[in-house]
């Protein structure tokens, strides 16, 4: 069996960012001040706040935020299910040869399923559980990797090849998107309690939005506290 | 070894459809007539010939086709990325048993890839290619499908257990698009000799596109005759 | 002065629809029993309430409304502002001569803007006021029009001499949408007091958002009653 | 009548922008490449053309323009059209008096029109063209802004009163796109020797255009001239 690499986190690098509070003020001004930059009566922060209220989205999309993002392919799945405002260029197994590393999920992760679809919530299994799903995920990961490089030594195209790796492989993409999008993307893919809705993400693209949203309040302050203020939800 | 059901087709079925040609050249007409639905001097078909060449997309949009794809993981990633125009329904592993239900690739499916990236053909590999490829697959389908029912049989969270699963597994899905999004899609994930612009669809996405693009020729032959007429680029 | 007609009401005509209930429940159920058509223990209008409570909107936009509307230029601005989901075609001042058909509001509409910026209220006017709004119209009204005219005599290219006439001409267009995308139309653009979010539709869109909303209702019920039960908010 | 401010230019200035063709290629790369970011053997400027010639649109899309565009409202109608990647904010007529400042082509603007819809060319007028133009315009626009400021005198709601207000007249919008976006936009909106497919959009929106071109060639000069090279289609 092949060498395979395991990893058991995510990341998501913030490699551009063209945003801040004060630009989301000033397209929202436009509709009460026209072309006039001059400060309303209502101070940026305020502002902010009664949109976010309101549900005025459009002034947020005036910003950028590219990410370098290193997660397994069913995170990479449920990412790219998100259209509106969202940009994507990811690592092709079509046209390079796929690293080994693969994601196994650390032993503090919830493995235990409890209730229905829709509402599930999750609880930690025992030191057997986790024991049972690593050797499992090792198994399957060493077979999937050696029917792989067997089958590119036997010079079958790689588009093919692939075709036996899992979706617990990990890649890597570049995901760009606004701030209106960002905190759509939160609202679902986050669990908080100051959440209006309710959201179910798996943890592992939740380990994702985590991160995204560290960046996001760091450009972004007041936009952020007023999004959390509101329920989490995207205006 | 878990038993595993291989499949060597994908299918694409038209489940809805609102679409014919007569409403793009209504929808065409109002910029010229407005309100008015009475015909102008150019018969329908001449009109969709215009509108294709001078690359009007609009009047395509006011039509719907639903289709219900099945197909492997692979070929659902690839789909995905098509955002504008666009909406996706997929089986979820998260919230289902997945089925153990593989592709591989037929007999006269080619093999070998030639030349560089970006501009890849492929040939036809031997028997013996085909024998190693397929025996590789299974082995390693046959793995991950154990490996996964092992997890749940210990009660481990489907959404964890099927991190072994490959991305060659059967998937369901529900794609609706308008007209102009599915000729942008055929322009891409087709290969024909009229296309103006070189596309290098997998065969097996391609095996899909073709699917609908039957459905679409039947429902709108007049816009499918203009867009292959006009180089198979999406207006 | 030209002799003006004029009209105070607008319409937006159902022309085509793919759209039922029966359809967002398979949407949905595809993710929790893959390609089997077979109900689950939840009925249709049980998983559409269900659905709009976690706002699962995807599975409401495998549908299809086109509407025509006849609404005057101000009214189209505002519709043309939502994009995700829509689709539009519109006369154009450029390739026809345009007819001198002008909204005037009818004698119940409120004139009166009562409040700040955001939440405005409105109230009616006298006897008075609208005599002096109507006089006021109808004269630049006539104006426009009869300069519209005067350059088209002539010579003077059409899209030259449109731009003396003003955004309360009436324009016709064909707009299409989904269920999700019509949700969150109408989540903008009524008033309501089963709304969540408080919203300030101009009266003149809201009388296009009512009629829409009737098809709506018509078509979907129990998607259309999801939607109110739970604030009107779109999933 | 009341006093008239004119204008016959438009303004489109660049206040934000993140945007290079490093991105670009960073992008391509990690298709190729996964998350190293070391050169692959194609050089960025080689890559870009390479991407544009075949029309992979998506690393085009991480880069962000923000524009501040003042122009007639006709313009900002046919602007708004653009759906995908674009984000819009304008000056409100329902949330502030609007300033009586109105368009009027200059002397060197052709102004009759010849040929058929779908295929217009135009030529100069005469002098006597232009000073009957002219005073049509100032006319009507005097008569619009008289009966605008006398309805707000008398108490009436700005979002009635501006149904007087020509198309000519002046607004102000934030527009944000993509480098994608952008040159779908320039497509259409602007005409050149260089162009595979003709495009016939009006002076005044390409005078919006032709601005925003220079600043894309300045930020991003290899995409540009990629862009020009292969007949100025959006990849």
């Amino acid at each position: 069996m092949s060498d395979i690499q395991i990893k058991s986190d995510v990341t998501a690098k913030l490699v551009n960012v063209w945003a801040n509070d004060v630009m989301v003020a000033k397209a929202a001004r436009v509709s009460t001040l026209g072309k006039e930059s001059a400060a309303d009566d209502l101070p940026t922060e305020a502002l902010i706040n009664f949109l976010m209220r309101d549900r005025h989205g459009s002034p947020f999309e005036h910003t950028h935020f590219t990410f370098l993002v290193e997660a397994p392919i069913f995170v990479a799945r449920e990412h790219m299910r998100h259209r509106a405002g969202w940009s994507y260029n990811e690592e092709s197994g079509r046209y390079k040869e796929l690293e080994g590393l693969f994601y196994v999920p650390s032993s503090d992760r919830a493995l235990l399923q409890v209730g229905k679809p829709g509402a599930y919530s999750f609880k930690n299994g025992s030191d057997a559980h986790f024991a049972r799903m690593a050797s499992n995920l090792l198994g399957a990961y060493g077979e999937a990797l050696s029917a792989y490089k067997d089958m590119l030594k036997a010079g079958i195209a790689r588009e093919v090849a692939r075709m036996a790796l899992p979706v617990g492989l990990f890649t890597s993409y570049y995901a760009t998107c606004n701030a209106r999008s960002l905190m759509h993307f939160l609202s679902l893919r986050t669990i908080s309690e100051e959440s209006r809705f309710p959201s179910f993400p798996q943890r592992e693209i939740e380990m994702v939005a985590d991160q995204m949203e560290a960046s996001f309040r760091e450009s972004m302050p007041n936009t952020h506290a007023a999004f959390v203020a509101h329920g989490r939800v995207a205006p």
